[in-house]
């Protein structure tokens, strides 16, 4: 067939939409992901703490385009881009020919060189991952259980590093959990000894938001029991404790890595500049400098925008990033110049536990920003919406409804998940 | 305090329904299980075929039993008993004093010493289990769609050994998951080339039911596409072929052996008589002969019926047998003589499969045995009500519902789960 073909690297938000996209052009669409799903990951926190089940948040990809028959999907590992020959490299020296590439592997956690992150860290990016947080947390109060003594060796001190969204939304519903839910579990535990510290190197919450939406998430996280530090760093980690920039020392065995993450490694061997972040320094239009059928897109991509900052690392970017790139396909079709991205910012909310959320909407006839229910409710709302799959949406609203009403969490078990082999990889590398 | 200890090892349906049972008694309760987590596992062959989520069929331990005062649970796996010091001894030699003892570790599978089984075999006794036959079945679909040759060398030939119930209903699951499902996944993959084989070593399937109902569901299955064989054992299992006693051969990846099981390990350090399948030769009223204290219940129970026969080993004998246990530690509490355990059988029932069932009601006015869509229908409805958890209730029937009106089975995800310390020694001694 004379179509050309464009082959798709990664299966979050750009690339699932990037290829929704192109449903009615006439090209032949591949996507390759490591994983045979999509992974929701603003809901991989509430995984994290028991809230919502694995596979409410992750849907399988070929299920999502049953009714595109341009589209197809492989499983596999890419591990890098054969450029002379326009082939896209897997595993085991798979080859996979393309006319037009698509890269959107997303990002991984950054741990800036800091001694015992990645060895001992948890991390928030993977369903492997979320399961495993669960479990581990979990775990630590079945261990105390058997054994009070440890709590004073800090197992049930839990640290978050990160005050940016991922970090608040984590350490909201950490702190929901152990006020709430767990005290039933385990009559037997102080449960109320359970400790979570929100460590943040900069001097608020949420610093892309406006200052009183700061205020208001560190008081409302004070008020629910939360030890937050700002204006702290993280020296080293530990099995058994970590090291604040402050002198101080917290005993601990969960240190919850949400400070920062950087591209994935394949952005390392496509031959293309790196910017802040271990992200791309793509043109404006996201193609690749010296490859124009090339486009990196979400997480991965480093274009800036015309103040010269490289856009927040965020499911909006990279929606509408996978979007602009199969414009600049089409473009690039018809003959066309292609034009640099634009963002056109939504705004951005973030939940603090129940009830308890702040928004930021921008780009209306008014900007806005709330906070407290209302800003829960809407983000509540929104994340239903943006969810992909109708049994996946069904589940997470009623799973919703039910943890509201019930003050419970069901998912409350210890299954420990395998890593994916890249996953291993970035741990152990 | 002065109240008797009651340890329960095991959280299954004898365990459960055990501690239950002692609610109102003046005892403590504890529960001891390598997982925080009851299984249902009746309904792990959904799971293993993609129809529910693995959380859809656990529920965790403790919040079972928040409503119950003198219920302690401790997660940890049970190495032995020390019957002089009254003691139950889990792993890094803790150990747990009890009055009484109830045991309720259940089954694993049995091997019947046929090589290869227990190292290439998949078992369907576990969620870790289920999960990974589930990514592994998904697994060689995507497998064949990277490279479709694979379909000569069996990647698509899926063996279930074994007729009984686990056989029947996860071959008619397989089916429907492969003729209505995966067309839609993967339509470069011929699916239909897809073989479920269902090999059996006696003259018919569901051998313990009326002759009509087994002769129905073997003509089922061969209408929805199974190939039966009947009278053909096992005689070796490779990675990549099994041999059949009639000399045929197999290409195939995947074995699912529902042949058999055998009482869970720890029985062999009980100090207790074994008996057929390797389960306690317990007293008729269900202690350990020697140990008046002591009971074993459920699948690792070899109690026999008054014809010399051990029970069936499903959920009904081993709820049954938790509630006996219990009641004769109450008859021993107030010096009253133990009771034999007698079985009031209230019948059994299968699916094979979409709008098709068999079902034997019993010990009723009349014994009902009845097939098709109404025994499909009962089932469903006798599934939810003892499925343990309100949440785990409505999610597994709005999945159902859900599965059925769009033919859809939502949860094809391939996410492997790692399995127990125990699960992992069971694989490889």
């Amino acid at each position: 067939m004379a179509q050309p073909t464009i082959v798709i690297i990664g299966a979050g938000f750009a690339g699932l939409n990037a290829a929704k996209a192109l449903k009615h052009v006439p090209v032949n669409v591949l996507m390759i992901d490591q994983h045979n799903y999509h992974t929701f990951q603003p809901l991989l926190y509430q995984v994290a703490t028991s809230g919502l089940d694995a596979g409410d948040v992750a849907h399988q990809v070929r299920a999502t385009f049953h009714q595109q028959q341009n589209f197809r999907f492989q499983q596999g590992k890419v591990i890098g881009v054969d450029w002379e020959a326009r082939e896209v490299v897997l595993e085991q020296d798979q080859r996979v020919a393309f006319d037009y590439l698509i890269v959107a592997a997303g990002a991984i956690y950054h741990d800036f060189g800091i001694p015992g992150v990645k060895e001992h860290g948890f991390f928030l990016k993977s369903l492997s991952e979320a399961v495993n947080i669960r479990s581990h947390i979990l775990r630590q109060f079945e261990r105390v259980n058997s054994n009070p003594e440890l709590v004073a060796d800090g197992a049930l001190n839990f640290v978050i590093v990160g005050g940016g969204p991922t970090g608040v939304e984590m350490a909201g519903a950490l702190a929901e959990l152990f006020d709430i839910v767990l005290p039933k579990d385990f009559p037997e535990v102080d449960v109320f000894e359970a400790r979570v510290y929100l460590v943040e190197m900069g001097d608020r919450l949420l610093s892309p938001y406006d200052p009183d939406l700061s205020q208001y998430t560190e008081r409302v996280l004070r008020q629910r029991g939360i030890n937050v530090r700002l204006n702290t760093a993280v020296k080293e980690v530990h099995a058994e404790r970590v090291l604040l920039s402050d002198g101080s020392e917290l005993a601990t065995n969960t240190l919850i890595w949400a400070a920062g993450v950087r591209g994935h490694p394949l952005v390392d061997v496509l031959g293309v500049e790196l910017t802040r972040g271990y992200r791309a320094a793509v043109a404006p239009d996201l193609s690749i400098p010296g490859h124009p059928e090339a486009f990196i897109v979400g997480d991965m991509s480093g274009v800036t925008d015309k103040d010269g900052n490289v856009y927040p690392q965020v499911a909006q970017v990279a929606i509408q990033q996978g979007k602009h790139a199969v414009k600049q396909i089409i473009n690039q079709l018809k003959q066309r110049p292609t034009e640099p991205f634009s963002y056109r910012d939504l705004g951005s909310m973030a939940t603090i536990g129940r009830s308890a959320g702040v928004a930021e909407l921008s780009d209306m006839f008014l900007n806005l920003k709330f906070k407290g229910r209302l800003a829960w409710l809407a983000w509540l709302f929104l994340h239903l919406i943006y969810l992909v799959g109708h049994q996946s949406r069904f589940n997470v609203f009623a799973n919703w409804v039910y943890n509201y009403f019930t003050f419970d969490r069901h998912a409350r078990l210890i299954t420990d998940m395998q890593p994916s082999p890249a996953e291993l990889a970035n741990k152990s590398h």
